[in-house]
């Protein structure tokens, strides 16, 4: 399991009339909670996309709704591997406000697609060599 | 049951770097729908909050990414209601591209809030009303 | 001088919590202005920049906002060349809400950039060809 | 004069399919720009609405488009006020890229409006009290 915690403050452009975090704008919330998690291990998915010509669409999305998130709250964005990649990834997110309610969790499945070819790759081994020592270690 | 039928076409701004229309957005094509089929049944959302004092969080969110849709495609947004709204209402959608392929499919269940009270309510006479006699149908 | 009306609804997502289409939003009914208008010359700007590999970066953007747009609200917004494109091409915009209200007005100012060099270049002949005759009225 | 430096990370939902940051996504960095001046000097633009029940809808917006920035750069949004605030007050905006170059640069002037009443009021004291230091020194 890796997991790594980064945080985003909500933009009034981001709110809606009803004076919450828009629903669609978690999906932006969870993108900054891969994009920090990729960074965290030492690589960026900007260099996954430009130098190794892999990108990651969106097979699956799915979010609960537990509390409202509002205006210029400071969220903690915790996304969490729990399973080795293969074919795919799956990124688990949990959404905290600032007093530690979970406010939105969820999760994410990407492939892997050769940006050369537009064909579905399995998890590439840059990704993988960066994450395996934290599921060799549960596994031991 | 009761099902709807609108359009929206990809804007630029909607698309991101992968020349798809990006994943979050499409919660934005799920609400036009909603809304429009709110407006089908000869009511609006819009008047559901400010003339009603209902208003219509959501608890959760599924999406699948079927294929990708691009820049200036004109979609299709199919919206259904499969089951009476009680306590909560589901809608299902289902996103096809000018070529009539299933680009995305999911489902987003809302909550009724009174804006008075803040407390929520079962779904409103107004709402069930307008929607019983597509339901009534089937059960004959 | 050249000029289209065309339509959009004001989304919830694209509202913040004063209850106003969010300023940030305008650049996005603003694309929609000009694409249409494109479109009601019998081209498109996707073809324009696949086919013909003339991308048209924003230079300038001003607005000013007059009266609020608000949810649900059926936006006019007219779209307005005044001048025949040479170097660079100018969008005017102005946005009435349902009571015929200007709530908006502004301009664009846009380039024209060779997809395969990244050089601007001049308004392109499949442009310039479908719009000159507006202006050549003009001037007799 | 009044000058505050803060940052802000390009998301892939931000770009468009030309894989530049959307020119309408600007103006939500104009407003990162704006809310974190104002945390700079001891409030929020929170409060101010909550507490101080004063809203500022934007009057007028413009923006210059120097250099195109992409996905995951960190960008730098200089806000500054340069004249103290009356009717209205403007911030002028400079968005530079991790290069420092200037990428963007331009204002956006704000009304402040009680939200009891819905009339325009002047700059209130809670603000001006915060920043009349940094203009009283200038003008010795």
């Amino acid at each position: 399991m890796y997991s790594f915690d980064t945080h985003a403050r909500v933009r009034y452009g981001e709110t809606d009339q009803m004076g919450y975090l828009y629903y669609g704008n978690y999906a932006l919330y969870y993108e900054v909670g891969r994009v920090e998690l990729f960074r965290s291990l030492g690589m960026t998915y900007k260099a996954l996309e430009e130098e190794h010509h892999i990108m990651m669409p969106v097979l699956s999305l799915q979010q609960r709704f537990v509390r409202p998130a509002f205006y210029d709250d400071l969220l903690t964005i915790r996304t969490t591997i729990r399973k080795m990649p293969e074919k795919t990834v799956t990124f688990h997110h949990e959404i905290f406000n600032e007093q530690k309610k979970l406010i939105n969790g969820g999760s994410v499945r990407l492939a892997f697609v050769d940006t050369d070819t537009g064909k579905t790759v399995p998890a590439p081994p840059i990704f993988l060599d960066k994450i395996k020592s934290w599921f060799e270690e549960e596994s031991k």
